[in-house]
């Protein structure tokens, strides 16, 4: 179809967008998507982990720091995320999108492209979706489905007073990500220099690899876990809180790159404010017993994964604090109420 | 709350909307609402049922002819209808919801207390949600998920030559029940005449009884079946396609009731139109091998159900046709097209 041309027929645009997507599980789904309704057959002893997650043009993305491939791409990595955050192995997903005028085929069928690049990825079956009009701005709205075995339990309520604190990855790219792309430094762009932060903002991969290490230990130890969607300041409270230990991240222990330190140097802006606040990092971050630390960072290691040790868990009343040798001051959550925000 | 008072806190307001829900599936859902994802353990040998449906305020409802708990109710309800045309049990439900600034709280939480008369009724538990702002019209996406019998097959691509075609209710309410308050028959609205109708297009029951019904027979019979979401015309000629026969309706055999009879002659309309083409009447249509149906129609009737043989299919090439004892024409597809209708 021609670049510019509008989506004129629902039935046809579905036809092409399934055509994108494999059938990675053909033993497990009973029914494709096509009838009423998909049917799968889960895996012995697993249990289903379900999640959804919804994005909104101009809210949740602005075509102008997005392509269409990244905007699809986006929208399942953050789902596949929160299936990774519960250690579980991604398996389905299934898609709604309420489309406004103004979007081209080819704009709309690139959004799937960018989803079938994840979907690929990690092997998940598209199970359905549903295609409707709106007439304002694009929604997304993707439900995924993972298999974890029944008796793993990562969840925020687990850490207890004695664990160590820790993420899997770098933090503050993705908000650093952002800023560059609010503010053009389209020169530096061009050298690549700041290509890591971008591809946090528009391309992160879900760490699922690495939640399906911490369910192979979570089966023996206690293990707490969150993806951080919301910044480290907001999912460090959600364990605090959820626990009723408080967390208490080491400063010096955040995992800060020097691609961030010196993008950071040239904006002017303290990097703390983007490694503590900055959202949509989609690294895990949890808390375990001290004594399987050093055999999960092991494992870790094993298959090329970064982990970092980042502070500890005491007795207390669900706080989170921020250590250095000399100071200790309490860290509110800063995550993004989206009401508030808009309505204040 | 206030009754006019903003959505300002969306942490409180998913509170407030978790405790509309009871856990009616305990023994099944290991991880409930409130961590990354949820988490359930599915039924021995059950099939995972899977399927999504989104409303846009404009599009699929009005605020003028839909009241905030009929909204969500319906939503909910459309989504019960595909698992019932899979012959599935609904079990889970996740909500995604992207909110203008216009609505109240307390018409929002309207619209969830919508969706709890109906998870109460079929006993679905709640497993999740987003909730997020947009800057427009609002958004409602439900997934839910169901169970079956991994044996069980009712799909529309499951009609052969010489099956009994049949629907499980009423045809044409919702389309007349929509025009009526388009219309604004308000003394007679009073009058509880067509009260028939209008709950039809406002508050359907989704037939997940008759649909586990048929699930039983589908374990040594050929069934196939849809839910009529789009129109007997429209799901007719989806079950034709699919399943490479002719359908054949006997035009005196379609159930049209006295009340929708009454209410078209007094709108001077053709009482066929809606019966045939309109939308959102939430039956069931299928077909089922003659030798069945009769035991088919007595287990309806044992438990109160209503049951009626509308026609047959014969060797074909998948086309529809409306029959009478002297006169027999195609039946096209009737069906809405989100983007030609608003487009062309």
């Amino acid at each position: 179809m021609g670049d510019q041309q509008k989506l004129d027929n629902e039935f046809a645009f579905i036809r092409d967008v399934s055509s994108l997507f494999r059938n990675y599980r053909a033993g497990q789904t009973l029914v494709p998507v096509g009838d009423d309704a998909a049917v799968y057959s889960p895996g012995k002893g697993m249990g289903q982990v379900v999640t959804v997650d919804t994005m909104v043009e101009g809210v949740h993305f602005k075509r102008e720091t997005m392509s269409c491939w990244q905007i699809g791409y986006k929208a399942l990595a953050a789902n596949l995320s929160d299936i990774a955050a519960m250690g579980g192995k991604p398996a389905y997903f299934i898609i709604s999108i309420a489309i406004p005028q103004d979007w081209t085929y080819t704009e709309l069928l690139d959004i799937y492209k960018g989803m079938q690049a994840l979907a690929d990825r990690f092997k998940v079956d598209l199970l359905g979706g549903d295609t409707v009009s709106t007439p304002d701005h694009l929604v997304i709205t993707i439900t995924a489905i993972g298999e974890v075995e029944e008796e793993v339990r990562l969840l925020r309520s687990q850490a207890q007073a004695g664990h160590v604190v820790f993420v899997t990855g770098p933090l503050g790219h993705a908000a650093a990500g952002l800023d560059l792309l609010l503010h053009g430094y389209t020169a530096d762009r061009e050298q690549k220099v700041w290509q890591l932060l971008l591809d946090a903002h528009q391309q992160p991969l879900p760490h699922v690899d690495q939640g399906r290490i911490l369910a192979r230990f979570a089966k023996a130890h206690t293990i707490s876990l969150n993806d951080v969607s919301d910044g480290l300041a907001s999912e460090a409270n959600e364990i605090a809180a959820a626990s009723g230990v408080d967390v208490v991240i080491r400063k010096e222990q955040l995992p800060v790159s020097d691609v961030l330190l010196s993008y950071a140097r040239q904006r002017g802006v303290d990097p703390y404010t983007w490694v503590l606040g900055g959202g949509e990092d989609f690294v895990l971050v949890g808390t375990a017993q001290a004594e399987v630390v050093g055999r999960i960072r092991q494992a870790f290691r094993d298959q090329g994964f970064a982990f970092y040790p980042i502070g500890y868990t005491s007795e207390g009343t669900g706080r989170v604090w921020l250590e250095t040798d000399k100071t200790k001051k309490c860290l509110a959550p800063a995550g993004y109420n989206h009401f508030r925000q808009k309505r204040d």
